[in-house]
């Protein structure tokens, strides 16, 4: 029999009940369930809404629930609906009468929000321990390949010459605003929802105040009804998840492409890559595609609990009992994901001799030379048209811009002199570089340090 | 050790292993992949590329291995990856060298490929069959209902009286474009990659029109990268699935106002209903709540595989490995959202004295009135016009447009005369349809006739 | 001839030239273009990388591009390619030589980052303060309807009942959320790019931090890779415009209920409504219903930026080009939304007549009944039983829970006494809400002074 | 004034008009809708409900309309909302009285439907049109490069050597799938919506046939709710498209890649190509990086009419407005990704020198020298072990598997006799490729005849 069953004359369908049921899958909540109600117990009794004698049943009655949950001999009931009512019937069974006082001013309304925060903050937290993890493992890599100049690429063509650190640097930076999008999230997440009952408060004297600071609250949230309706918080979340999977799949997209025979930069070990059931001679590197891949998981995540949120009217409605199925899946796919990178990271090496060979393709100093023009006082719109045409010249002769003669670039533009060639040649290019955040050695040593500090490595 | 590793020499990380397999969830499709390995094994000995003896070891091996996963005695191991290395493995421990001929010309791109049809073959049929029955109780509810009359909405504005019939038939159609799109989709899906191998076909001489035909597909795939490649009947799939989703969400936002208080025209029964922990007098349309709410998931699973498909090159990626979740979770719940629909529309009933008593407001026979003046000659701008302002007359005056006087009529425009009132009332507007597929009562009938005919009822 | 033809020997196609171009629509960062461009001259002047003549000729032509584009004098060409071509050709067309430094360490990556950053600040700013405007019209219809107590709903079935204050302010909360995940986002959106040149930086004297400076950011993005290749800022912005389309596609589904026959609480005016062009009765509440249709445009946007940024290697491709038309519409439709949706809350009653009529039915004071028995003793749980009980003995009789006599109250229950319908009765219920953040009179209303004072309103 | 206008006493503010009004974008529907009216006055004047001299009058005034929109001297009102009213407001200009019977039997619910249906029927025989330009295209692209091999990938890793036919043979059959999705969906579409009117239908005596039959549908629709509420063809349409631009997305991301220096297999020519602002030398691939970032658009035009109708209950509400836009939107950006990626594959070159020197890396010809030791009867799965281990060893020894002495070989497996040599090598182990669907050449050949045949080349 139901919990709420006294209006009602028939039992559940069958067909019903199953599709009705969250237990399956709420179940994840048990911990920050029994925390809230132990608060919630607490809070009764201090406002003389249960005697001591009631809180203290709870109170052990709620720690054997969890030990047997954590030993594994709890048994969850789909007929008893959700992770609530489970915790509720089964303190029944185990205590008996204080049990029934437990939901007094209280609903699974703001129940299931309370247990929902509460979850999503511990999630982030664990999250941004994940995403520093592999800020470590990425400056490690930059620590490791000092001074390895690869070719920096726009459209996926050559454009000028960068410092593999410089590279691993700009993941980092990516991931920090990662994490900061996480935390903005957990402090509007902070709030409790915690007597707000079913959607307009209660008439008994209870302090959310009280429950608040016992479970680690800012404050109470100011309004019942929003309380539990909205589910912003974990839109909002999952948005933040999203990016971070799309800034992976960018990761994996331009690993997956270094590791392959045309690019050859990068080597995964046997460790992190996967051979094929048919072709003897392979080797993958499926993490990184599968890291690319799963962005889509996280973003369909995202876009469900939009789609569901959409048109409801206030205050709670059953729809939202869709939001838990992919709030936990999100969470679990960039958990695994960002561990998976960091793993991945830890277990590449990068082909110096491929990368040092191919340097020389791609006029990748073609704006240096366009930077010398302009420290020549060649405007640098005319400097552009210049250096085209050096490239052009180039191609045809099938040579470096570097291997032009003097007289060959005169004669596209007198103002050339013999001091061009210092600009010209990738290990000239790269050491020009100057600017702030630019990819000039300083610049970037810089850099590493302040992450080196940041992560507290050194 | 992996049946690929014979070039490798360092262990998968465990990591890696866990994030890689799959066999924890495309275990589900084994009966396919089994059918998939004995058609194989059949074409093999055909083609004198295994031996008889070989060919019916096999045989013999996976009726063995099918009855073991149905009695639940076959162990799915994860460092085995997918289900087809655990079949072939398993194979392998129970037959010893056949097992390593069955790999013969065939990948496990081609196999997944050929599975994951035949899978979704499947799962067209039995939505299908979900449908049908869907739509057998609607008609049956329309049966339950002869002559019932209801306010039509636009706008949720109370629009024109129509037939409780004639929305229900809405609803039927549908359904019926619901399952000429799945059946479209299956047409396309129903062929054979089997043999494609890795990506490129095989030097071997196989029969792909033999396997083909063998697993019931119309004819083998006719280029073996795209076979291996593509997925796009995967996404036709899910599409077709979110436009059920999106169906059914209506269906089920109607219902839920319909069950509200204020429109007080459904009835569900206790048995498809549930209450609330705090609220003791709640009856809440839970089935259908959550009917509206699971088509977010639908489309979030769609935006998985389409987001997960984008800008892969040929041929196959890792990344796919990703599209079989959201396919096993559209597909299931889409099962369930039918059948629940239709338990639901087999378990309520409509208050008639509510529905009759509501028609009076709303002025649903404004239209009938301008109908009633293009009869006698007048523009219908016009009549509308005119009606628009008998309608306001009878607002100020807060009765219904059937109250108001001939002489306040005809201060109005003087060519209303006594017969308008043969055109006035809900009674009266629902009678006068008669336009194909209107709400006209013989107009419903012949549709309701068409229906059951075609849905073999009575 | 393109700016930077020089090393091509084919002029564009058409086809590609129309299909590449983004002026069509970039033309809307004009502003911003121009400024970045005079603080990039003012500073290349400053560190001896142009004259201060050519400095205030580009100044001086820039502001003379402006006015031109003000006035609608400037025509943007197509062949032109963006913005950024556009302004620099024009201003080559206008004051000559000089122009061709303006590009000195700058490149388009850098040039369009810098200015779709100003520019979402901007529109930041102008989002923040339409959400204030409609809190602002929200509260003061709170203010204008004080002491309306309308039903509270969960699942669409009457609840408990609220003040319209309440639930006024329930809306007011989630906007205050709104904003606030804007301006977070508008933090992490306020760094400078400029200077990052094509993807390296450049070896050119530039001073980064003057420019960000004089643009008001808050400092240079710490990495030119990074600087180009990221839309994470954008893709943050557009999801906190889907959570705020969410928000509205919710108010907009209950006013739109609000306003039907059914309900009947909510007139929106004339002014606000629109008609049929066949039925003269209609009054349709039009432009909530497009408020709440707008949500799927905007998440839709979203989805975009999501899908076109997936598995993009660094740095800049040229997809990222299709990152501003979404920008662009979510923008405007998210402006658009909150105005008129601020626009109808200016223009609709509260059918107080309709409303108080309604609260008799749907025992809205069932759980006001069990907060009685608990402060009797009872236990929540054994409460909420028998007020079933006692709700199933009034749904049978088809009267109200006050309507039961204390002898049939009695004999559900013994513990009944005559104070009870002190508890009875949407009047006596509504008063007895006491708990922080409830619906209780005394909690609104310091709520509701709380939200004048922020908004400055009294 | 508006045409709805009768019971209204207020005009509708500015900010509503404004964001109600939908002529701004859905004038692009004007030929269908003046299509529509003609059919619909011929039949009123057949059935009697409207004169022969007014039906001549509005043909002759819509005649003059139509005439008017395409030179441009048509005026679009946005107080007058929408096409139709428009159109309506115009003729009745024009032709007085005649014009306002015009809407008899008729509404805009029914009307825009009708030309919602016919606009997409034309633009699915238009986008069908493309697809096979496309097709041509490839077609000839592989007639042009006959016998030249590639390799094939899977995980972006070399697999096989595959001819570059088959490759460009893929994307035929996967177009040739799109194509017949669009197909599919016209069928669907293809119902006439006309003359259900609001909802219900009418009592005048219209003839659905007639007009179904005059704008070439192939019959009424059956139901005059479903008729104008539901938009589930537009969302296939949609859909089909969304899968369209994946496919299209994927070659884009080929070809990018393969444009790349470190493939450097194909040679876009400069007049498909575009150049950097500041880096002289670049060329980049920029249709194909657009093409692939349009499918994002593409995607989340088909996310924004899933979410726009999810959970709107029947029949027509004003959210629908909503979906014009994203219609527009979806199929002109197919079909410009369409042509010009038509446009891009007349204007490459394939690199035979690089693709040549190319296929000696990645051990292509190991699955080759697998199946030359199952014809040697071993079984496949030791087979591709013991090629693992040579591929172990001639990557040791940093050589090609066909450089490895038959000594080498012998020391894994005695199997190996001199005759192995004949199945390595990149150009053995493309001859030996026979299965159907295969890369084999006479495999190719055959299919390359079907699809020259199809498409009516030669």
């Amino acid at each position: 029999v139901k919990l709420w069953g006294g209006r009602f004359q028939q039992r559940t369908t069958n067909a019903v009940e199953s599709f009705s049921e969250s237990v399956s899958y709420d179940k994840k909540l048990y911990k920050e369930d029994l925390a809230g109600s132990c608060a919630h117990a607490v809070m009764l009794a201090k406002q003389g809404l249960m005697s001591e004698e009631d809180r203290d049943a709870i109170l052990k009655g709620i720690a054997e629930i969890e030990a047997r949950i954590e030993s594994g001999n709890f048994t969850w009931r789909s007929d008893r609906e959700d992770v609530h009512m489970n915790v509720e019937a089964a303190l029944t069974d185990l205590i008996g009468e204080p049990a029934k006082k437990l939901h007094t001013a209280r609903s699974r309304n703001d129940q299931v929000a309370t247990d929902v925060r509460l979850w999503c903050r511990n999630a982030i937290d664990n999250l941004v321990k994940k995403i520093i993890a592999l800020q470590i493992a990425l400056v490690q890599l930059a620590l490791d390949n000092e001074g390895l100049v690869v070719p920096g690429y726009t459209h996926l063509q050559r454009a000028q010459p960068i410092l593999l650190q410089h590279l691993l640097l700009a993941y980092v930076e990516q991931l920090e605003r990662d994490a900061g999008r996480l935390k903005d999230c957990r402090c509007r997440i902070n709030f409790s929802p915690l007597g707000s009952c079913a959607l307009a408060g209660t008439g008994l004297p209870i302090d959310r105040f009280m429950t608040a600071e016992a479970l680690g609250f800012t404050a109470p949230l100011r309004n019942s009804v929003d309380a539990v309706s909205d589910r912003d918080f974990l839109i909002e979340f999952l948005a933040a998840n999203s990016i971070i999977a799309v800034h992976l799949s960018r990761i994996g997209e331009e690993w997956v492409l270094w590791a392959s025979e045309e690019f050859g930069f990068l080597i995964p070990s046997d460790a992190v890559s996967t051979g094929s059931s048919i072709m003897p001679q392979k080797k993958n590197p499926d993490p990184m595609e599968l890291v690319r891949g799963k962005s889509a998981r996280v973003i369909g995540d995202l876009m469900t609990v939009l789609v569901l949120c959409k048109g409801l009217p206030q205050a709670y409605n059953r729809d939202l009992q869709e939001d838990k199925e992919p709030l936990f899946d999100s969470v679990e796919t960039i958990g695994t994901v960002l561990e998976v990178t960091t793993e991945f990271s830890q277990n590449v090496t990068f082909n110096r001799k491929r990368i040092s060979a191919s340097l020389s393709a791609g006029h990748l100093d073609a704006t240096t030379m366009a930077d010398y023009l302009v420290n020549k006082g060649i405007p640098f719109r005319t400097s552009h048209d210049i250096v085209g045409k050096a490239v052009a010249l180039a191609i045809s002769k099938d040579v470096e811009l570097s291997k032009l003669t003097l007289e060959e670039l005169r004669s596209i533009n007198p103002v050339f002199e013999d001091d061009v060639y210092e600009y010209l040649g990738v290990e000239n290019a790269v050491k020009r570089f100057q600017s702030y955040g630019s990819t000039g050695a300083s610049c970037v040593k810089e850099q590493l340090q302040y992450w080196c500090e940041k992560l507290k490595l050194v």
